[in-house]
């Protein structure tokens, strides 16, 4: 299985963060890190910033021959568990697009963008609905 | 100089969208077809969704080794010549981070989300603001 890296931001801050305490996005870098540990071929990668500042906490998941996708919206210690299985459900698909019904509800509503397997765009199958996927 | 694939949503729509005329994102594609005959190293790539469709018209910027940045709220007609004036500032970088200053004010108001290069984000160097770039 291809390695899946998802990207934290740690620097994404919610209303009521504690000045003084870790930002929303180090609390969901560390909830990940100990939920993740042995999951196979998955790397928890910190990353200063992935401009979406208006819609904490944000991850992004990739991988070789896959799309990207982008989420917002997360929250920092309710949404380790949803993303680790929506992480499981893109990992089992050959290019990264998860049947909308399988996807995590936080997933559906906090997607931000999404980006095609570098460097070409798949060809996307028939009958692909045209609108967000 | 490595190549830098610019991605089209074809499917973005606008209010006043002709209903029986091209979308919004395929007029934005030939836009930048046009004007973008001859520069080298680009290629500009249709895609069927992006999953930006509330601030259309959308598109991705990429290469290898350099993060990949999204953009939205392009106008189908007007910023043809922004975006690729700003993929030139972008490929003449070694990372993909342009200087904020020297950014089309288009990409700065309409950055939806950029992604660290894969398959690892490269440390961000010492003095690099925290907030969005």
């Amino acid at each position: 299985m291809p390695e899946t890296i998802l990207y934290v931001c740690t620097t994404c801050r919610r209303e009521g963060d504690d000045p003084d305490g870790l930002r929303a996005g180090a609390r969901l870098l560390d909830a990940l890190r100990d939920r993740a540990g042995g999951t196979p071929d998955l790397r928890v990668e910190p990353v200063e910033c992935l401009s979406v500042c208006k819609r904490p906490c944000t991850v992004a998941v990739a991988a070789a021959d896959r799309w990207t996708y982008v989420y917002g919206d997360m929250d920092p210690a309710a949404s380790a568990e949803t993303i680790l299985a929506g992480l499981a459900a893109y990992a089992a698909t050959p290019d990264g697009i998860v049947p909308w019904r399988e996807r995590p509800s936080a997933f559906k509503k906090g997607v931000i963008a999404r980006i095609p397997p570098f460097p070409a765009p798949r060809p996307l199958p028939a009958g692909t609905p045209e609108a967000a996927e």
